[in-house]
């Protein structure tokens, strides 16, 4: 799955709230000086892809529920920025008091640059500090102050102020992992933090982001949908733990033996436990405390306000911190976890796909119904916690919205006559999973099985990629598409991004994408999704998604000791050989399709087997017949 | 070719240089107050990558001569940061006074961070600030001056006073070029310029680069060997212009008449020539007399000392001139001036390998007589300048040492039974070539040809690639690795870099390697190279290298309308088929070189009849025979 999709589509009548925001942006009861722009950027806390709703606050002053998008409301004007993906849904879903700003289109003008043209001289532009990026801040912080405006932290979001149906923040119980699970316990990742925090000489560590958290004290959370995160900051001393975490949730007898909160512990392993909303003076404490040359650890994308919290001559700012770079690398543990949780996805959607083929040509299935029963056979396996994104669930014409989610308005009825593109995952106590099958129905057309076949041969030029150690999955993205460019095709998303491990379903610091260049090289351990396609606007979609594994490559000879990598897929459904064009095949794709459709007989053949879902299994014998070459 | 290569091997004494150093280091004569350190970058005040022999302080300070290294003197320490290329050759060139700080490895420090370790507290750092790049600057001043310490520009090179037979700037006649050779006159040149400052609102546009000026002004020099460029500076503003330009060269009537400088002209075309030394104070009174919004674009890789000379507020820096952007897109005639010289030189190389065929089993010939040879033969063919890049031939091991130039003490005899790398061009007024061809005289064994047919496959994956417009070079590197790294092998360069026209033979703003990201998107016009290689140390070296120009590519479809792009070499010289493992090729890997080697036949066939050199005709054919596979 590639990015989360927005919903409804008709327009947010928005005049009485941006009445309303004007003039708190005025009220001393919340700014020191009346500031002349405020800006609503996406995103939370944390700096997070998914949020809870009580931080959805750009989609309430705009209606705009994309995942990406930053307004800003001046006295004069409301504008909203966001990225091609968006364009449509957001002209749909804001009302005319706002303005589309079409990033990425040469005409439009950076945010900086826009406030810079539309405000009165020596405005002041208000932001809250907490949900602004340190880098994001610097930028603009700069391009104003050379304009003679000024960037100012607002501390009380101005939002919050004026939604008055807001949210609580959730605050669901949590789940403890144990070593079966996590293959190493929090006490021993808080040595190898500390080891690396020794490397780089800093003195502490401040855990911002929510995955990083959950994965460092092997404890899950569900206050954000899809991602088995909980609201909670840490910040690691060498010698200290403090956790900031809210509600009663540090009662539970099981966390509390889990974290050993009641033991008599070595000091530098005792956790002390405080409230989330702590972590600001506690964090400006620390950096108070601090002596020259002690540093404090931070990412570079950590907000604003914890940031500044440090004297900037004590912060050691990196792109990816090392949990983030632990995380990516999954043990033992975890990759068997992986394993089994994409053998108990791959029953479900054999089952999905059984019971499709029976259904669909009744013409009584839609995206909606088809979502719902995907849900349904996941969550009949073991170890089920819920999705790991939204169902990307599109027949037809739907196909071809890259980041569609079928709504009520937009549900369309699958057919014998069109493709059918599912993209979906769950989170299982075990691992998350995330797959994209194509499928048809009934007859494809030549062209659609042509298209189908460039974007096979992409995925499996990756899949089957050898690449020497320490390379970065950037330099691998062009695979993916060299079948379709020899045909003058393309499609406009990275190729992969990486997969946590019963955690969020995108996670750094490494992927397959054009787009980046700062990826960490991949090792073995790590897990990326595979994932080419093809869009052809108003006809259909294909995409292939795999999860693979990266793991070490025999090879003939070893350059330099260097070693080479490779890819095992995790995701073990097949893959419709309807849809193939055997003649476009070399024989060494031809014997990957018929080697991992064996693969996937032998493995879900057996769970099948074993869960005495025996129809669902003559349906994966029949489509995993080996794809023979008509000469 | 990828770099240039080093020379002498014995370490030069340098403890009576330093002490000198040291000495006008604290003189009042030359400094204000005394500076603690000293840097010597590489470069000249055009960070030029090839600098005329006044230009090499940091060899002559050092003993280490070759293209890439900083060196910083201290009171006590001397150091030497070079990258891996060099290691080996920087240790042999120089002496015990020196530390070698080998860059990319792990424990090395940076020049900052060193000079923060060994400076005592409250100290100034000199440079000559038309040395170093103004973003260099930026970067270590911050750095030091975070750690109390100050950078300093030093107005009169601290080298230049104890070098007392450094030789003198190189003032050499001017060539010009008329329409035929550069389609578009310099006017023509300047127009366009000025409608892309007026696109982004800059009034002035300063020319640092060396390979720029002479591109404007449609003139070649021969101040600096290889490069047909010559030391000028050029200060373009919306109605005039200013080149800067020492010497009796403007006295020239040919120049004269080229520029017009005698004409009754717009006034917007009259060119004033200033002295070469004037730029700074031109620059600064440039700079004193601009309004609010008014801007002077640079290079953000121009010198500090002229970056400076205009107020931060005025300064547009961007990585890429527009000039650097034109410059790489060749028009027409210029195309056809690349595709003549390029059949010329292949029919030199023609000649030379059907002479060493014949001369390399009498053992007579080495690796600097085959060089000789090469450029004998190239001086033949009409409109020869010089080489385009000091040859690189070499045969056995020293085929492994990428960037080897052959000197007496490595000089080694070319036999049947090693291996022999020849990469060399040439500057003919009608363009610039580069190409590397690895023969056997012998019998290659199995492993040899094993190795070369893995380049080879990835030299053509690049060359026969079908791309969308708009992709960068960089997205390309893998195709050239990927048949080496499925055998756990790969190569430790990039794969191509940006041709001149009768220009630098590497210029930029685009290439194929994965080392870049921020390299400009291929387009129709744009001449690079391809060349990747496989290196076993100690035993031999294999590239395989064309010239090729990006031209548009016919496919079946045209995804989004945005066309599509493929290459066309322009270099026609036989690719060894006795090196081929034609077990190893597809159909479509041997049907490209069967139509590779059909043209070349063609093309240089026709030319080598026309010059009469039969001889040399016959090789060719021999050599462009079909390959067969062998059932």
């Amino acid at each position: 799955m590639e990015l989360a999709a927005g919903g409804k589509m008709s327009p947010k009548i928005t005049t009485e709230l941006l009445k309303q925001l004007r003039q708190v942006m005025k009220s001393p009861k919340y700014v020191q000086e009346p500031v002349q722009a405020y800006i609503v950027p996406s995103g939370d806390a944390h700096q997070s892809e998914y949020i809870a709703p009580c931080d959805c606050r750009r989609a309430f002053i705009s209606g705009f529920d994309g995942s990406a998008g930053t307004a800003i409301v001046t006295e004069q004007h409301a504008a909203m920025w966001t990225d091609g993906r968006y364009f449509l849904q957001a002209a749909n879903q804001m009302d005319n008091n706002w303005t589309l700003m079409k990033m990425g289109l040469k005409d439009t003008p950076t945010q900086e640059d826009w406030l810079v043209s539309v405000l009165p001289e020596g405005s002041k532009v208000g932001v809250d500090p907490f949900i602004i990026p340190a880098d994001q801040w610097k930028r603009m912080s700069k391009v104003l102050r050379s304009a003679g405006h000024d960037l100012v932290p607002i501390k009380e979001n101005l939002i919050d102020t004026i939604w008055t149906d807001c949210p609580q923040r959730p605050c669901k119980p949590l789940i403890t992992l144990d070593l079966s699970y996590t293959g190493v316990s929090w006490r021993d990742k808080i040595v190898a933090l500390r080891s690396k925090m020794a490397e780089r000489k800093v003195l502490w560590f401040v855990v911002t982001a929510l995955d990083e958290v959950a994965w460092l004290f092997n404890l899950r959370g569900s206050d954000v949908e899809y991602n088995p995160v909980f609201f909670a900051y840490a910040v690691i001393g060498m010698n200290t733990i403090r956790l900031f975490i809210d509600g009663d949730r540090m009662t539970d007898p099981a966390v509390r033996e889990h974290l050993q909160l009641d033991s008599t512990l070595e000091p530098e392993f005792k956790i002390q436990v405080m409230p989330y909303g702590s972590i600001l003076t506690e964090l400006q404490a620390v950096g108070a405390s601090l002596s020259p040359k002690e540093k404090v650890w931070l990412s570079d994308k950590a907000s604003y306000a914890l940031t500044e919290a440090v004297p900037k001559a004590y912060q050691y700012l990196t792109p990816y911190t090392p949990i983030c770079i632990a995380k990516a690398v999954k043990n033992t543990s975890e990759t068997e976890g992986m394993r089994r949780a994409h053998v108990k996805d791959a029953v479900a959607l054999c089952e999905l796909f059984n019971w499709l083929e029976k259904e669909v040509p009744k013409g009584t299935v839609t995206e909606i119904i088809a979502a719902d029963k995907a849900e349904e056979f996941r969550s009949q396996q073991k170890d089920f916690v819920e999705l790991s994104f939204a169902t990307i669930s599109s027949t037809g014409p739907n196909g071809a919205i890259i980041h569609y989610k079928p709504v009520p308005e937009t549900n369309r009825t699958l057919s014998v006559n069109e493709i059918y593109l599912l993209d979906s995952g769950a989170q299982y106590k075990d691992g998350t999973t995330d797959v994209t099958r194509t499928m048809h129905f009934g007859t494809p057309s030549a062209y659609e099985k042509e298209c189908f076949t460039y974007v096979l041969k992409g995925h499996i030029a990756v899949s089957a990629a050898i690449f020497p150690n320490g390379t970065k999955g950037h330099l691998l993205d062009s695979f993916a598409r060299s079948a379709l460019w020899d045909c003058g095709l393309d499609y406009l998303h990275g190729t992969g991004h990486g997969v946590g491990s019963f955690l969020n379903v995108h996670e750094g610091p490494c992927g397959i994408s054009y787009k980046t260049f700062a990826d960490e090289p991949l090792e073995a351990g790590m897990i990326v999704s595979d994932e080419p396609g093809y869009y052809e606007d108003g006809s259909f979609g294909i995409r292939i998604e795999n999860v693979v594994l990266v793991i070490p490559a025999e090879t003939k000879y070893n350059f330099k000791n260097r070693g080479s990598l490779t890819f095992e897929p995790l995701t073990l459904v097949p893959i419709q050989t309807k849809m193939i064009d055997v003649s476009l095949l070399t024989q060494k794709e031809l014997n990957w399709v018929n080697d991992y459709h064996q693969k996937c007989r032998e493995v879900i053949g057996a769970e099948l087997e074993r869960q005495g879902r025996l129809e669902a299994l003559q349906w994966l014998i029949r489509e995993t017949e080996p794809l023979i070459r008509v000469q």
